[in-house]
């Protein structure tokens, strides 16, 4: 029997498998960006797909992570990385690119994450964090091996659509609708908000004032 | 059923919070001091301030956090986070207030991390350790994700205070003296210890002869 | 009854000693190199030299970690922690050395993450997986406190090695051979691989064409 991270839904599987890709490709193509090897592209990829997962599965006692046991898991980031290792030029223009795939990564990964956390008998709240904290955690430890301050930290919409994204995730959990109905379109408001924020340069209130040294 | 972090004693509940409030305090006014904007801001506050008491509830076990569940423990640093955010010009002198709620959080952190730790079943060495990792914990997240050296890193006293501050903890469960009758004191112990080291500007020795690169 | 972090072996016991050991001698070594004081470089000798096994050890859900309450895997450290900062003159060559001393506890450490993995009922794959997270685990801990790239992401082979003498280990405990007739050459193949690399300045490939920004 093969074991999945997410249950029951195949769209789930395959929701978590897209985020998976697309979180490695941006770790990959940061990567490439810092000149680092094909096993520094590799190294960054699967930490970039998988970090978020395991820190969610760590949270909430799900050990050892699903993903640690099931090939398909592990391929999809290396798989990923080879991608970007060998069609990088082709990707263009590098940190637009990275952007756009962490968006949709950041999607993907709030909706499953929170809807894993609710199988594993989390509350709403507790699990919309849960949520929160998948779509953030690949994006972090990318962010912390290549040197960069964390994208969550810098002066753009991140954790909120994550949370939001959650949220309605796992409101409509509790609908009655099909998972059809409610996944998608959570991945779409969080991931087209994040979008939409970073091409309008959208920017949060500042602190007031200076801060005095 | 409300769970908490701490039992059984409400009065560890009040100094869990209470460090929490702060550590999340000195995490807001490292972001100010960074420039981010409100969302960093509550993204460090929520890091420092619940960093600490995530990293021991996975050691020990206690998944997921309680903090995950509890409402208080979620909005006491998103609290913190506003009140930096809103009212850090009246803060005044920024760094040596990061010092001041950093060793507040470090001395309420290792007594209520120890007793958690006791309370799960640790032994007396194991549990005070898991002190003085829940009051290193949320500092160290602090500065990596703010791309600072981390302060138990740097030139000053810092682990020792919060590793005796946990021992004492740990030493007075076992004497059937009241909680009142020992955790003060040992928060009062760590806290004064790393203040005075601060002012006094004790330093540990260094490594004689120089470093050949 | 004393617990231990690898059964049932006493040789993995001591090959698990000996990596804490050199794996924490390469943590003090980047401290001294840092110019931190005797605190520093105790905290950066005990991080490296546990870190890996905490990570597996929450990956696999052994928690509370063993080595938090066993003596002598947390004296360990300290002792190596006390012999860099006081004979670290006498060490010479710092970076060569740190880099000697991260490639064995990179073997010794792959081999018994790997086979502690296998004991807690994981697969083939995923314990191969472990053990490379456990060999990498402590000297990316210490690089990202020490503010420095993580090894692992520098041009050159390291997870590679890792992951084959992993998969070495995970091979020879279902041979049926006994322990010391595929734990040594696993830990053998690895740290030679590594410095052969390091001598020999073998350097991965590198992705085609410029990262256009």
């Amino acid at each position: 029997m093969e074991s999945t991270v997410v249950e029951p839904g195949a769209l789930l599987v395959t929701l978590d498998m897209v985020g998976i890709f697309v979180f490695a490709i941006s770790g990959g193509l940061v990567a490439v960006r810092k000149g680092l090897d094909i096993f520094g592209v590799l190294v960054l990829a699967w930490t970039t797909g998988l970090g978020g997962g395991f820190l969610r599965d760590v949270l909430i006692g799900a050990v050892p992570p699903a993903a640690l046991a099931d090939w398909r898991y592990l391929m999809v980031p290396v798989a990923a990385g080879l991608v970007t290792f060998y069609f990088h030029p082709a990707l263009g223009r590098m940190e637009r690119l990275v952007n756009v795939f962490d968006a949709a990564g950041l999607g993907l990964f709030c909706v499953t994450g929170a809807l894993k956390a609710l199988d594993f008998g989390l509350g709403p709240v507790p699990a919309a964090l849960m949520g929160m904290l998948t779509g953030i955690g690949g994006g972090v430890a990318r962010d912390l091996l290549a040197g960069r301050v964390p994208v969550v930290l810098r002066s753009e919409i991140y954790a909120t659509p994550a949370l939001v994204g959650a949220a309605v995730a796992v409101a409509g959990e509790s609908s009655g609708l099909s998972t059809f109905a409610y996944a998608i379109p959570a991945v779409v408001l969080c991931t087209g908000w994040r979008l939409l924020a970073l091409r309008k340069g959208w920017e949060a209130p500042r602190p007031a004032g200076s801060a005095s040294t």
